[in-house]
């Protein structure tokens, strides 16, 4: 199938290329705002220059596909009022009527655990705790802890709205992605995927420990993450679902059995198998 | 307490102004974006002028306020995005705002029907028949039927957002108004609000009748509206709740006992007495 990926070199576009660019299935395109230069880890991708504020541009990008990821967004979760306004609210909004338009089948929406972040505010760090008694699934109440989470919950309704009244897209999918990573070459202690960044906090202080906990809870590997959007593009029975992108964790507090079940999301990794970073 | 509707002179503004202007237990303050002649039937209150998506002119307006009922919107169920978005989007976070600001305590806002619309879509026009077995509530999941609805369900989610994080406002109410009528001033045929417009639809005809069933189950009556608003201003128990805006009708296909329980919601009115509108 040709898909296209927005915001294809933030740390969830590049995951994407890592684990699912060679694969037959898909005929990817890759939309960004900036290019990369030709020695970045992703400069080698033809890339198509847009900005999710511009319509007509991001309209021309969806011609010919047949499943949109859309990741472009102001992905900070204290990002102000104006920049989620514009990137967030107005950029779904693009998005989807440009999906619309263009007759895209499919729309693999990336929204975020802060669409649900009270739950975490409320109950951290016990939360964090492998034996929680706290588990957020899809059925329950949005919460937000930001205008980025608002924005995002924002996106799940109006992407239902899109997929239950309008003859495209047909099939709506939102991801409640927790934390994927940067991989390593982007960081400067070994394998970023499977550590804290320990130049900010000192090993064994309550804040190093509290991150730590809080990074097993809330991590999704990145080849967990590109197999949850492959599970989305491949499915062809769900009009409108949320699930939760969150690794197989020991310590996770959010739900993956609904998308075990209704997508065959089939999780690898667990970051309770991290080890320590490296000193 | 002192407490500023704005949007007032509209269908909901004014039954606000019909029941509880005279009240002893409100001081009001009417804010609309036009001021009404002296001979119009509520041209005679003082009004501050302001549009909201003017925020500097909304803040001012919030000032000493202990509540505020903000229903200020693009009503239109069909309304174009590109008004959606100014006045019901960034309307309702400049209001929510204003509220933070300026430490107003109690914040109702005027939610919709049209934030479950897809429900009566999908089960229309048997979903208006007293045996339904359809009965949505507020746990269940949000489906926009417009633009329209999408923006309140938003607006929704964003207040949550503000009552959980910020000190003000303290108690964040959604009302999921249905159908608050105009009275019969404004109406060619008797009282508007115990009849449809049978001007439009030939009397007896399939679409007449089942605008009747409609009407019979969406209704809101005027004073059931204004009680229930002076519900959200007196509790002092609820941090953030969603409660439907519906008289006690039979044919009602959403619950009020939450409403009842909840806020002490207590409905005088049931569309199924209504007559016949006079030919």
């Amino acid at each position: 199938m040709d898909a296209l990926v927005t915001g294809a070199y933030g740390r969830c576009g590049t995951a994407i290329i890592d684990h699912l660019d060679d694969s037959d299935d898909y005929d990817w395109t890759y939309l960004n705002r900036s290019d990369r230069p030709d020695d970045h880890p992703y400069g080698g991708y033809d890339t198509l220059l847009a900005d999710v504020t511009d319509y007509d541009a991001l309209r021309r990008a969806f011609d010919g596909q047949d499943g949109v990821v859309h990741l472009a967004a102001d992905p900070k979760v204290d990002a102000p009022w104006d920049s989620i306004l514009e990137n967030n609210i107005i950029g779904g909004y693009n998005a989807l009527e440009a999906a619309r338009e263009a007759e895209v089948e499919t729309f693999v929406f990336a929204s975020t655990n802060h669409v649900m972040g009270m739950y975490e505010t409320e109950h951290a760090p016990d939360i964090y705790h492998p034996d929680t008694e706290v588990m957020v699934d899809h059925t329950d109440p949005v919460r937000p802890d930001s205008y980025y989470g608002s924005s995002k919950s924002f996106g799940e309704d109006l992407g239902r709205y899109y997929v239950e009244n309008y003859e495209y897209p047909k099939q709506f999918y939102s991801l409640r992605i927790c934390s994927v990573r940067w991989p390593e070459y982007d960081h400067p202690y070994g394998d970023a995927e499977r550590g804290v960044e320990n130049d900010t906090f000192e090993r064994g202080s309550d804040e190093y420990e509290r991150r730590v906990a809080r990074m097993k809870a809330m991590w999704h590997s990145r080849r967990d993450f590109a197999h949850e959007v492959a599970c989305c593009l491949d499915d062809d029975s769900v009009e409108f679902g949320v699930f939760y992108g969150v690794s197989a964790n020991d310590r996770r507090w959010f739900d993956i059995d609904h998308a075990r079940e209704e997508i065959g999301y089939d999780p690898q990794d667990n970051g309770d198998e991290w080890d320590a970073p490296p000193s």
